[in-house]
């Protein structure tokens, strides 16, 4: 019975994970194998949901989540998650304030720490400082473990940041695997990630950033577009042109969305905020100067509305190759959420259903970053769960 | 061993249940046989957790609520119920607007639905809203099941809404089986659903509506008593008119509270809203009119005001069959919770420990909807529950 | 295999408890024999919990905490804790009025109790309130128990009140006695409770008290050292001079830190609110009166700015007998935290290792309240949770 599981857990069981003792913090701090053995993961606890299969591995334990930017769909992924696992999640309030405080943090982190598995942490705002907030906590409770204070090294999961939407970008692989009946298809596929315009500008770089940052691992021909002054994090651009290169694919960016949609494979248009906006919010967070923030609005909807010819209608769809259309949601739809938006209400309409199963993944994939970061022996706990699998409603 | 619960889940396995793969919004969409076996539940989980018998027939599942207006009480019964039965609740904030918004809520309900078992909605405040609203989560669920979007189809429960508030309605009726010996011996009692003066005006119209439209069913003497002008919806009231004829019992209405009391085996004295003040409000919910609100707010308040001898009086309860008082909860209590209300503080105390026993049904009939909404066999489910009890606390 | 657990088991099984069906209120209201066992349960289930054993004694439940005070740490103390013994911990917001309602404040904690194993409060602002509003809830759920309302009589713990802080405390001597290999150590070492400067006057009182009143039981030396003013309340001070007397030890008051420090084994330094000050803020409470209430901030102010001389500096620790420097947390550090504080940076810097160590007890504290409290034989119910160790993680 669940034969498909148990070869599944066979191939985790052979692939090298070096995820135990460690956090998910960006794609790209992780090898191959341990993002293969992240995804396998994913596949693996989403078929047991799907067969009433207890993941329960842990008895007891907190799941702390962290969120300094509203969030209602990401929460109850994290939510849904660590109580799939067996962990209570608790919602913790540490003020909104987006600078790190040094003792305090580390104070803090501690004292919600003592029965804590894993801490998911979502501090995206502002350019520069969530990942170093969440890398800090990171280190916090590894310093607390070391010393003894803690029983166990919680797992801190990066549910999205400045630079990062790794639980984003999995789900989207995971995805993609699926749609394309596995990785090695993507090779050779051209992947458009696409600046799209949207009327709430100010949305994180972490999605484009994540997207460009992992999907080029696997040989696709990744095209990253958008206006000019909507640059991404250089580091990680570079770090995206180097994936290319060794998996064998091509990076490539441009100002044309046209050109990027030609004979895309796959296209991701996407609303993100300004760079150099971007860089001037964080610059402002300490002044409290109110009139420089309110010029910087204006500044940034007058430059954002120059481009809302960066649109996926359906005549941009026809230029690509049949091209599956993706979006982390919710998207702005033109005539449905907002008057003009992002994508053609008929296009969205027509990959509705795609679009869900895509977020679908997202619980999955936080479950399994979690059970690898706690699981020194992630195939025998999940083998031990399939063995002991009673489920009681019938 | 536990004998008595044994032979109850032998009652439940005959007694034939459509429930399955259905939701619980109105108590007369449902047929005798599934009211009768939801009461079936009730009792068989109320006894289970009496003598600490685990009832976790899910091993992990999120369980959302959502609330629309404020609750402690509903809030409570609907978190503890769930974890009774294995699951875990959250509470989401989808935004205190009342207008359902068709695609933006279609997508947002399949987002949190990934691994939820259970929806439970609170939406009563706007006359020909929040039914809508509740009906839509459920066809929305139904759609993402259908799609094979989501792995299972969470039961959607009314936790009240404009037009029956069931939770309450089968708890009052497991009371009355409890106090009564059986819901046969309710055949020929007269039931008197009386309005009462509350200087908070303003309540949903749920109450006497989920009463009248469930009490009618078993041969009961039902009579609906109010002040002109504070009807229930026409609709409603037909159809507690017709299950009166239908069940052998009769259906009356009158504009006397004495009338009503006289006589009478049960009384349940409620203040609720005027039925065109209510109609005005959501017609006012759109126009953002500040003024009309006001005036509106005045115009009931002068209303309501002119019926302060609406009470439930020892003088009233003397014109009664020695009746049993009966209430939702919070009660308006003269003296106490307000200097006038809906009833004198000698009856509200003689009755109190009655009272509270008849609330203590809710979180077990929440439990047996979700249940039986969820387990394909629950007279299996719950003797399986009972077979492999094996509780840890000593 | 983990026969130290079993041995402290046994001990516990050795030990006369009769917090069964009882709450936690006050640590003074228990038998010696009583704070044993609590600690030793303490010890117990925070070795289970290092092994990784499952502590669930409760197949399900709900553990009700009432903040009316804000909380992150003892918030997730509690919920970390009740979720160890397999409790669902939910925040109720029942209001922030600290004025208890007798009626009203009965039928809410029974409504909330149906399902409920225990139920946590912290209210702590006004002198005179909060203890007696935990009483009354205590007496509440006894009265729905003893009715036949409540299946179970949820245990109440105090989370801290106006009066006593037994969660804290009772950590506190749990460190003690690791740090001293055993309570019998405590006796003849000097422990000094001092008052300290910090610039957010207006603390309450709870933990001095707690301190005095639960450490001068073991044979201990313990003086109390504050400015004039500054006093404590009256009937807690005469029970921990009794307390000295039957235990052997002695217990000094002064109005000299140095005095206090000199030779101490075991410091304190920690701030509160001036009595008189605390006394009239209740007297405040329901005037409305803004001015005085403005009045009263600047009185307070202005003579807690008069002791900046109360720090606990190296100059003051060089007085004791190379003390343990001991603190609720979080603590005001000069230079860190605020400009002048409770502590020199350095102090605190040594010892902020012990003082994490010290703040990890709490939830094992708290959990093993609650176990004392709901299970008849919690030394059986220990070993049966050791005995069916099945844990899953690998």
């Amino acid at each position: 019975m669940h034969k498909d599981i148990e070869n599944l857990i066979e191939n985790l069981g052979s692939t090298f994970s070096s995820n135990y003792g460690h956090d998910f913090l960006q794609s790209w701090d992780k090898s191959d194998s341990d993002i293969k053995a992240t995804l396998l993961a994913t596949k693996i606890l989403r078929q047991m949901h799907k067969h009433g299969i207890s993941a329960k591995a842990f008895a007891s334990g907190t799941a702390i989540s962290i969120f300094k930017d509203q969030s209602t769909r990401t929460r109850y992924s994290f939510d849904s998650a660590t109580n799939f696992l067996g962990l209570n999640p608790i919602e913790l309030d540490l003020g909104k304030s987006q600078v790190a405080h040094g003792e305090t943090t580390k104070e803090t982190v501690n004292m919600v720490s003592f029965l804590t598995r894993t801490i998911g942490i979502r501090d995206d705002i502002y350019l520069g400082i969530g990942h170093n907030y969440i890398s800090e906590v990171a280190q916090f409770v590894q310093q607390g473990f070391d010393e003894g204070v803690l029983h166990n090294r919680p797992a801190v999961i990066n549910l999205q940041s400045d630079r990062d939407h790794p639980t984003q970008s999995m789900a989207d692989l995971a995805h993609l695997e699926e749609h394309f009946g596995g990785l090695e298809n993507l090779r050779g596929k051209k992947i458009a990630m696409t600046w799209a315009y949207s009327p709430s500008y100010g949305k994180p770089l972490s999605v484009p950033q994540g997207i460009i940052g992992l999907m080029t691992r696997f040989g696709a021909n990744v095209t990253l577009a958008h206006p000019q002054n909507f640059d991404l994090i250089p580091d990680i651009v570079e770090t995206s042109k180097n994936n290319a290169q060794q998996s064998g694919g091509t990076f490539h960016m441009t100002n044309s969305m046209e050109e990027a949609f030609k004979d895309a494979d796959i296209v991701y248009p996407k609303s993100w905020a300004s760079y150099s906006i971007m860089e001037k919010r964080t610059e402002l967070l300490n002044s409290g100067d109110k009139n420089a923030y309110e010029n910087l609005e204006k500044e940034a909807l007058a430059e954002n509305a120059s481009h809302k010819d960066w649109e996926c209608t359906e005549k941009m769809m026809s230029l690509t190759n049949n091209a599956l259309y993706m979006h982390c949601l919710p998207a702005d739809i033109t005539g449905v959420s907002c008057k003009e938006g992002e994508v053609e209400s008929s296009v969205f309409d027509r990959y509705r259903k795609e679009l869900y199963q895509e977020a679908s993944y997202k619980p999955f994939v936080i479950a399994a970053m979690i059970l690898l970061g706690q699981s020194k022996d992630p195939a025998k706990t999940l083998h031990k769960l399939l063995q002991c699998n009673s489920a009681l409603l019938s």
